[in-house]
């Protein structure tokens, strides 16, 4: 298995954009990753697409190949990847393995997708599914989550606001995040309408569109193009398990997950600078915090409210804003998690720059319905 | 790289089944297949769902997730392949990619769709597209190909019925083809409904539900399951190319996809025993005769009358009832193409045995809107 390097990365805005097309967002991350990369297009090998809703949203199909087409890409293997919130995450796993096998040498991950579209059905409204029926859809089994953190280690409302506050505070740094403009304060955040308790909608991560892409490339060639690879040493994705009674204050995924990604690259979280997760809900990156190992199990609260996971903290978690700070275009978010990494082990990041940062890790969950786990990543890069 | 098993194979019937839902479908698949392989659930690896529609249709989302769950299978990484109609063959292209490179053994592929459900929009109506606004979809982008292959090589409309004879003659002779029951003649097919002038409603595959499964092993440890393992030589994906203009009267990507797969696996049409083909309307397959290799362009038509193509002829052609016999469960259908292929190889397919079938060659496209190809597969067994 040959090593991997990212060698080339491109984002546009995470917003709405209401006119502009799905296919336009990711054709334009596309071409700014692959001349990012210094690659022309007839260089790329294989080709991965990831989204989600396109075809409920916009019933577009092979969405990936037009996506290439528009970079100037033709003829090689392309592949659309569907795995919830991972999907990007996904991609980039699988583009890992292409070129690790040895059959391809430059691959590229695009993830794009459009929520803001003039007609927008309930997402996920599986018709015969009782869950559905009965409104236990995702925002409710996080909110349940949220109860059981609270009342198992004491963890506040006010720390539920904290990670919002944070993230939005974060956002307002990233050019690449266009959503919001302005802070919030944690009265803001209590105070906004409730969703499901304890969560109230600034507690939410919006629906945005946008798109994010990165080109990846064997490590043995990957000084051509580039003074400064950046090295994938894991790509990990797992699944979630049905046959168990879930514990709601863990994420098993993120534990497991996380587990082989760090022995994989030889890491562990004392190691790790910076951190990207699927803050889709403000308890999630709590949780999250916890189960990939950065602070204790029931510690998340606190660990927030300390400032560990600010800009300038111990661990600074989603400092591009997060799905909080800059919303959630669901193919498009896990790779934007990676672009992230990759211009903080750069050190190009700017004002949101995380000094002498060495080693990154993003985490991303997709749960659906029920918000029980289904699909669970970790990607680990260093300089 | 490492050699390549398929050791297990499992259908779910190809037909309509309005109250058989989608992840039904799939989980019955997947478990005969790793019944046929003699894997136990846990055993194997890594998993692929290749689906088109459901986003669409039924609004369900990391489908493969549940599918693995229904057969047993938890925790291992699992992706949702959608590239139109070689879905399934991607699917197989990568489960083959993840074993060859040595990170997993054991590989599950399921296809699975349902397009009987009680509504169903019109297919790909992507709103923003002039070319669906001007009624130019899939059919008349391959009625435009049959009239040019008419014009151009004297293809007769008898030709393109012959066909459908045959592929539905094969029907009758495989189980798991539940679509139709009875045979057509010429006659029937010629007067059958016109949909896009010379294509009758005859020469059209029909919209059906099913599912098909393959169980995918390192070859080095595929005896430990099988007596009779049959050797995946090559599994090939390609996309078309944008920016030239397209000749209606052959397929590029047949002739581009064939070629590479022939090289890797050091074979050549002549030594081909059976083929199945993406005859979604006859004149596919007139031209994917002509385009694979197993006679000159222009006389596929000519090919099929001279009963080359039939079961007991010097090549036969969807053996299985094809598209047009079995009807075409998007992300099954590729599937089970690689299904048919085992049958043939192991020598059980009864009726409809190919005698002395040694290699066996399975191609799909993906045509989407105008009837260009996006994606081609073209996969190569041998005993």
């Amino acid at each position: 298995m040959r090593d991997v390097d990212i060698i080339g990365i491109g984002m546009f805005p995470f917003g709405v954009h209401k006119t502009t097309p799905l296919v336009e967002m990711g054709v334009r991350a596309a071409i700014d990753a692959i001349k990012d990369a210094g690659v022309k297009p007839s260089q790329v090998n294989i080709g991965f697409f990831a989204n989600m809703q396109a075809a409920n949203l916009t019933k577009e199909f092979t969405t990936g190949q037009t996506v290439m087409w528009g970079a100037g890409i033709n003829k090689i293997p392309v592949f659309n990847i569907e795995n919830a919130c991972t999907s990007g995450a996904s991609a980039t796993t699988l583009a890992m393995m292409s070129i690790a096998s040895g059959q391809y040498d430059i691959a590229l991950v695009v993830g794009a997708e459009k929520l803001n579209v003039p007609f927008i059905p309930l997402l996920n409204p599986s018709l015969r599914d009782i869950n559905v029926l009965e409104g236990n859809v995702v925002i409710n089994g996080f909110a349940q989550r949220a109860v059981r953190h609270m009342h198992e280690y004491g963890t506040t409302k006010e720390q539920l606001a904290m990670v919002d506050v944070k993230n939005r505070k974060h956002a307002l740094l990233n050019p690449m995040a266009k959503f919001f403009n302005k802070p919030v304060t944690i009265e803001e955040v209590l105070n906004a309408p409730m969703m499901a308790d304890p969560l109230t909608k600034l507690m939410c991560c919006p629906n945005s569109d946008g798109a994010a892409a990165l080109v990846l490339c064997a490590a043995e060639i990957s000084r051509r193009f580039t003074s400064k690879p950046i090295h994938l040493k894991a790509s990990v994705l797992v699944s979630g398990i049905f046959d168990e009674v879930p514990d709601m204050q863990t994420f098993e995924e993120d534990q497991r997950a996380s587990r082989i990604a760090y022995e994989t690259a030889g890491l562990g979280p004392e190691d790790v600078s910076a951190v990207e997760c699927h803050d889709a809900f403000t308890i999630c990156e709590i949780m999250h915090t916890e189960n990939l190992g950065f602070c204790p199990i029931g510690e998340g609260g606190p660990f927030v409210e300390s400032g560990a996971t600010s800009l300038g903290g111990k661990i600074p978690v989603n400092v591009s804003g997060g799905l909080l700070g800059k919303g959630h275009p669901l193919g498009a978010t896990a790779v934007s998690q990676i672009v992230e990494g990759v211009i903080q082990l750069r050190g190009e990041a700017g004002a949101r720059q995380v000094e002498g940062a060495k080693v990154f890790l993003a985490e991303c969950m997709g749960a659906e319905l029920r918000g029980d786990a289904k699909t669970c990543t970790v990607n680990i890069l260093t300089v």
